[in-house]
C-alpha cells in the first residue's frame, strides 16, 4: 500500500557510517529487525548506497542510508567511498560505527566532515557480543571524540532501545516542523486549489504536491477547494466570499491570475515545494540573474529524476526554449540529472533546478549552499517559470 | 514515485498459465523486456504466484500473474497449482501457453474453467525460435480450442505486438469504465468531503480513496471541498447555495447527518467503494440479514490485508463489538484474511467483507457469487456500519 506510506523525500534520512568489518550489516538487521518493519529496499547499482525506508520507533518514518565500509578498497571500491561521500550531503543524522579494532584513524576525519556539516552524529558500537573489550572501545571513542557510543548486539538485541532512543534525541531541531503552506494560511481559511484541465498523474491518482498541499491545508483546518482550471470561475461564484488563497498549478498561472479576485493572494505549488524543499529567498534572487543573461551565456538545468525526457519537459524543453526566446538561440543549456550535479559550477551564469520532490530538504539546500559559495546565482524550475512570465512579482511567497 | 503510480488494485490482471515447460517465463520476459518498464515485483513465498505491475502498450497499467505451472509434481507443486487455481478468481483476462509438445490435456481442462468463469483467453505459443511445428502446433490448438493462438518469440521479439493488440482487444467491456460516483454527481456540482479530524493516512498523505475520489471528481469537472469533520458548518456556511452531495467518512457520519442541509443527499466513502470494487445491490440486501441475526448465530469477518490489526480496527473491534452489543455476548465471529476465504460459507449466518481496496473488482465480485451460490448473506463494512448505525436508508447510493 505505497500510497498510504510517507514520502521517502519527507524522512529522517540516517546515514549508516563505518569500516567495513565495523558491523554495520548487523546493526541494520538488528534494527530493522523483529520489532520494525522493512518497508521497502531500493538496491542501487554495485556503487551506490542502498536506502531503506521503515518506521522507526520512536522516531517515525525514516530512511537509512547503507553505506560503503569507507576503507573500500580497488577501483570500484574508490567509487564507492565516493558515493558514500555523497551522502553526507543527504543525511540529516549520521550514525558512526566505530571498528573493533580501536584504530579509529579514518573514522576521525569522517566525523570532522560530519561535524563541519553539522550532521548530527550518534556513534555506535555494534556486534557487542563478540567483542571482548568493549568498555575499553567505548572509553576510546569518548576520549578521542567526545561521543559516547552507543554498545549493541544484534544477536542479542542488547542496546537496540537505547540506539533508538539515542537517535530520537539526536534529531535536528526543525526537522519537519515547517509546513507547506506556512504564513500563508490561518485556521479557518478558504483555500482554492487550480489543477490543470488535463490532469497528469494516472488515472485514479494526483501527484505528490497536490496530495500534499490538500493534507497540510486539512492539517491546518482550512477548507480546501479544489478545481480544474475551466471551472475556477463557477467554483468562485460558488463562495460567498473570496478565498484567503489560491494555489495553482504554474501552466495555469496566467489565467488564474486575469480571473481571480483581486483582494485573493495567488501562489503556485512549484512555488511552495520551492519553499518547503529549498530556500525560496535563495531561489528569488537566484532568478534575478535571469534579467542579466546574454546570447553568450551558459546555463545549468539540474534534474533530480533520471526519468525519460517527457513530451513538454520543463526542464528540457519549456526552460530553454523561453530563455532562448528571450537571449536568442545561441545560449547554452546544460543538462544535469540525478547525483551528477557538477562540483565546479563556475561556468555557469546560472543554475536551475528542478522542485526536487525525490531530494530531502537537507540535500537540495546543500546544493544552494554550494552554489552561493562559489558565487553562481541558483534558482528552481517553479520561480524561473514565474520570473520568465513575468509574474514573480505578483505572487505570494511563503 | 510510487505515488504517481495507478493503484494495483485498479490494473487489468492478466494471468499467465500453461504448463512448466511451455515458455511462460520467457513470454513475461518478452512482454515486459526492452519496450516497457517493470515497475515493481512482489515476490511473493515459494507458493504464491509473483505479481508484476507494469505499463502495456496500448492497454495501459496491468499487473501480471506469473502461476506456476499447472502440472507442478510433489507436495509444494500441489499448493502451487491450488495458488495458481485461485488466481483464476482475479484475473480480468488469462494467456494460456501452450505446451510444444502438442499434448493439451491438461490444458482442456484449465480452460474449460476459465471459459466457465468468462475470463477472457489469448492463447499463445511461446519460444516460437525453439520450436520446430509451429505451424502444425497452432492449428491444432485452432481445431481443439476455437483459439487462434499467438506465436511469439522472446528469443526474435517475433509476435509481441501481435500479442500486445490480441490482449487490448481481449480486454472485458466495461473493465474500468466505471467511475466512483457514478450517477450521484453531475459535472458542475459542488461536492464536499468530509475527512475525520483525526486523519489516519502517514504524515503528508491521504489514504487512497480520498485521493482516488478527489480524482473522479476532478475528471467530472466538479468543484471538490474538502474539510475536516470541525470545520464541516462554516464550509457549509462559506458555500452560497448548498452542495449537491456530501461524501463523509464513516466515523462521522452521525454528526454530518445531524449537520447537513436537508436537500443534500450524503454517503460516505465505504459505500461509495462498495459499490466501485464490489455490488451494492448485494451488499444492501446482505446487510438485512443482520436485522435476522440472534446470539447463537455466526458471522465471518473477511478482510483483504493480512496487516497487523489497527488499535480500533474496523473488522476486529468495532464490528464485533457493536454485533454483540445488539444480539449478545454468545454471538461468533470469526476472522480470516488474505486470500484465506473458506470454500464452504454455509456455516455462517453472514459475511462480512472488508472494502477490499488491496483486491481488484473480479476478485471481490468472485466472493459475492461464491457467497449467492451458498444462499450466504454477504455484504461490507461499511454497508455493515451504516446497517448498524440504522443510515443505511438515509443514505444515497450509486
Amino acid at each position: 500500500m505505497s500510497l498510504t506510506n510517507t514520502p521517502s523525500a519527507n524522512r529522517l534520512h540516517i546515514g549508516i557510517y563505518g569500516r567495513r568489518n565495523s558491523g554495520k550489516s548487523s546493526l541494520i538487521n538488528a534494527l530493522t529487525g523483529q520489532e520494525t518493519a522493512l518497508v521497502s529496499d531500493y538496491a542501487g547499482t554495485t556503487t551506490d548506497p542502498v536506502y531503506k525506508a521503515m518506521e522507526l520507533h520512536p522516531i517515525g518514518p525514516v530512511m537509512f542510508i547503507d553505506t560503503a565500509g569507507f576503507d573500500d578498497e580497488g577501483e570500484l571500491g574508490a567509487l564507492r567511498v565516493q558515493r558514500t561521500q555523497e551522502t553526507l550531503r543527504k543525511a540529516d543524522l549520521a550514525l558512526m560505527v566505530f571498528s573493533p579494532d580501536g584504530d579509529f584513524s579514518q573514522e576521525a576525519g569522517w566525523l570532522r566532515e560530519l561535524r563541519e556539516q553539522n550532521v548530527p552524529v550518534v556513534g555506535v558500537i555494534s556486534q557487542a557480543d563478540r567483542i571482548p573489550n568493549v568498555i575499553a572501545l567505548c572509553e576510546a571513542v569518548q576520549k578521542e571524540f567526545s561521543l559516547s557510543p552507543i554498545v549493541v548486539s544484534a544477536k542479542t538485541r542488547e542496546g537496540i532501545p537505547a540506539l533508538r532512543e539515542a537517535i530520537a534525541r539526536a534529531v535536528p531541531e526543525g526537522f519537519e516542523a515547517a509546513s507547506i503552506t506556512q504564513s500563508l494560511v490561518r485556521e479557518g481559511d478558504i483555500v482554492l486549489l487550480v489543477m490543470p484541465q488535463d490532469i497528469q498523474a494516472p488515472k485514479g491518482r494526483l501527484i505528490l504536491p497536490q496530495v500534499q498541499t490538500i493534507r497540510d491545508l486539512l492539517d491546518r483546518r482550512c477548507t480546501v477547494v479544489s478545481v480544474t482550471a475551466d471551472r475556477l470561475e463557477p467554483a468562485l461564484r460558488a463562495l460567498k466570499a473570496p478565498p484567503a488563497l489560491i494555489i495553482t498549478d504554474s501552466q495555469c498561472f496566467e489565467m488564474v491570475h486575469r480571473v481571480k479576485p483581486d483582494e485573493t493572494p495567488l501562489t503556485s505549488f512549484s512555488v511552495l515545494f520551492a519553499a518547503y524543499k529549498g530556500d525560496i529567498r535563495a531561489y528569488v534572487e537566484g532568478a534575478a540573474a535571469i534579467d542579466q543573461l546574454t546570447a553568450q551565456s551558459r546555463v545549468l538545468i539540474a534534474e533530480a529524476c533520471t526519468h525519460a525526457p517527457l513530451q513538454e519537459d520543463i526542464g528540457r524543453v519549456k526552460i530553454p526554449r523561453a530563455l532562448r526566446k528571450r537571449f536568442g538561440e545561441s545560449l547554452r543549456v546544460d543538462i544535469c540529472a540525478g547525483v551528477d550535479f557538477p562540483v565546479d559550477l563556475t561556468p555557469y551564469d546560472l543554475v536551475i533546478h528542478c522542485g526536487g520532490c525525490m531530494f530531502n530538504r537537507r540535500y537540495v539546500l546543500s546544493r544552494i549552499r554550494q552554489a552561493q559559495a562559489q558565487g553562481v546565482p541558483m534558482t528552481n524550475y517553479g520561480v524561473a517559470l514565474a520570473k520568465l512570465t513575468g509574474i514573480l512579482d505578483q505572487i505570494v511567497l511563503p
